[in-house]
């Protein structure tokens, strides 16, 4: 019989895929300039053009029994030499490639860490808001994820309540900076504050806790803005990455993770990966993919019109009366709305004005909706009066 | 803490690799002409020319943005429309892309597949002699795999075992034919028969029984074989495939499930399978990959080698004594040992003379060992005279 759990999942649609269809649903109805859609973050900007040779070139250079052979189970060793090497030269780190294993995205790579380092029962925490895949990464472990709750003030760490929540059962903390959806970027103070009171509570636990740190978006930061390396400031951590924003990839399904070099136990978290991938049927990502990269480590899309985006927003916004956390990186703004009822201000948007945000309940920050900026600067400055007419009709 | 179950797994190496990896140390001590390897399945012939110049076209013509972009969590529309149609024009089925959910290769699938149609708990049933990596994909959703002995004389379904272990507690039967490690076919006679067993324990125990077909090797079936589509003969079935032998693709990671049209709750499984990837990290095949293919369904890379070298090598085996069942496809074959020991034979063959095959005991079948013929006619013709030297000092 098939499988009740999964089934009963079927029926019920995430949030923000409801506010995409709809826009889509508007658009074939209402025509495309009826909808300004700030819902998803697909990457607006191409792949570097240098990503696009690389793979030609290796589809014309290459014996193809090689290129598209079985890659060994822990990666392609090539891929891994250069991963570590980039990290070592930009963020001052001793990475091997044996700490390195490239995944399908930050999704492979935050499933594989989540289940090297607890077991069934154990607890997870993390971070309002936070990324609601958060849930099935965690619970697809066995382990259960608790939330830390928002300081909506700064989008900073609310270290009052982590400080309770960080009990025993902890087994690993779980960050996502710069953030989605906040668009913030945890600074030195913050990671040196948990770097500290982490390595307190092992040593009163008598066990290790592991920060697991979800960075698709590390190379989108903006000007002035601090943004720590967080392994630097912490021994017992995973840091989990994906080319889908960087390199505009999403796609195609590559990631890695990086198993900091003074972990405990370090040397054996990616041959568990190994195994881990053969319970849940994952494999390599593309061999194809993996050696395109290989060259374009350092290398990112234009990723300019993000910040541009962000800043004219920003202005935008709080000059209309929007409360809002000035973001520092990703293509994510985070505003309060001017009611309580996000799903109201965000339906009410949508229907009425063709302006699709997503309600912060989604993201277990009720109060707030994300605006999704990876889109042309020109969609932004037609859709200022809209945010306008909406803060008009809630203020 | 490091999870303790997967730490202690890193330990143990399975079978396979240690014969390949002793092939690559004696190669490297004692020079390639040294080492005669058919411990495992690489495609030996390159992916057809038409698949390259696909991906390259894509490349040079497709909007990088789109070509790249997200694909739907249930895979491309397209993609999924080019398999159904492609399997309807060949096998008479009635699939709509509706059923077909692009996996990362057979591994995904088996994964997903298992996941839909078993609770923890449940039982799977598989037949020996069996692909290994059957255990962690079945234990890796909480149900437990039970393997029906081996019939030796014809490595057809050894009914009279089955119908004794078909229990309540089976959710599943999976198989595999071509089968991986003997080559043989199931014949419409088996598969028909064991269409009839399903249907009357379903009807028996109120519930349904999935036929989950394991079909990589689908293609490579050599001239006379009778080689029936599976699912044509039972409703309630999943058919499980990939590219990585038919298209020579096996880093790509590329495959399919396709759901019965005719399956219980068909139209429920690929909405199903969406869901699972979620906790499992899984996600679609590479968007690059899954769109070269599109193309390229009822095409193969040239196989022909693989019967050539199958013809030749059952010739030879067979005059030297050895006891062979004549394999219908794939490029596996799997004699008796001429002793008991299929482990002391084989590490004989490898240390003694760089003869690297495996021993049978690996696929819970002792007392035979694999032959993996995807390697280059001339390295077989090299081989023959081990395999009678081999024979000699154990017949």
């Amino acid at each position: 019989m098939i499988n009740t759990f999964y089934k009963e999942m079927t029926g019920k649609e995430s949030v923000i895929r409801q506010f995409f269809d709809y826009s889509r649903k508007r658009a074939a109805e209402m025509g495309p300039d009826s909808v300004f859609n700030f819902s998803i973050g697909n990457p607006s900007v191409p792949a570097p053009d240098s990503v696009t040779k690389a793979m030609e070139q290796l589809l014309q250079n290459e014996d193809p029994v090689t290129l598209h052979g079985y890659s060994p189970t822990l990666g392609l060793p090539s891929t891994k030499k250069a991963i570590a090497e980039s990290l070592n030269r930009r963020f001052g780190m001793s990475y091997t490639p044996e700490l390195i294993f490239p995944t399908s995205g930050a999704a492979g790579a935050l499933s594989h860490a989540l289940r090297a380092v607890t077991k069934p029962g154990d607890t997870v925490l993390t971070f309002a808001p936070y990324f609601p895949e958060y849930i099935p990464y965690v619970t697809g472990t066995g382990a259960s994820l608790s939330v830390v709750p928002a300081d909506p003030s700064s989008f900073q760490i609310n270290f009052e309540k982590l400080e309770e929540m960080l009990t025993p059962e902890v087994a690993a903390v779980l960050i996502n900076s710069p953030n989605n959806p906040s668009g913030i970027v945890y600074t030195t103070a913050t990671i040196q504050r948990l770097a500290k009171l982490l390595t307190e509570r092992q040593e009163a636990y008598g066990h290790e806790i592991f920060l697991i740190t979800d960075e698709p978006y590390r190379e989108i930061v903006f000007e002035g803005t601090d943004s720590p390396f967080v392994s630097r400031f912490y021994d017992n951590s995973i840091c989990c990455y994906s080319f889908s924003k960087s390199l505009s990839l999403p796609g195609e399904r590559i990631g890695y993770l990086a198993v900091n070099p003074r972990a405990k136990d370090a040397e054996l978290i990616v041959p568990m990966c190994g195994q881990i991938s053969r319970f849940t049927g994952h494999n390599c990502p593309s061999s194809l993919i993996m050696r395109a990269i290989e060259g374009e480590l350092d290398n990112t899309s234009d990723l300019s019109i993000y910040e541009k985006n962000a800043n004219l927003l920003y202005e935008a916004l709080t000059a209309i009366g929007y409360s809002v956390v000035r973001p520092g990186g990703t293509f994510y703004m985070f505003p309060r709305t001017p009611n309580d009822d996000a799903n109201l201000f965000c339906w009410t948007g949508a229907k009425e004005l063709g302006l699709i945000t997503v309600p912060g309940d989604s993201f277990a920050c009720p109060g707030h909706f994300r605006i999704s900026y990876c889109v042309p600067t020109e969609q932004i400055e037609k859709a200022i009066p809209l945010f306008r007419e909406l803060y008009r009709r809630f203020a």
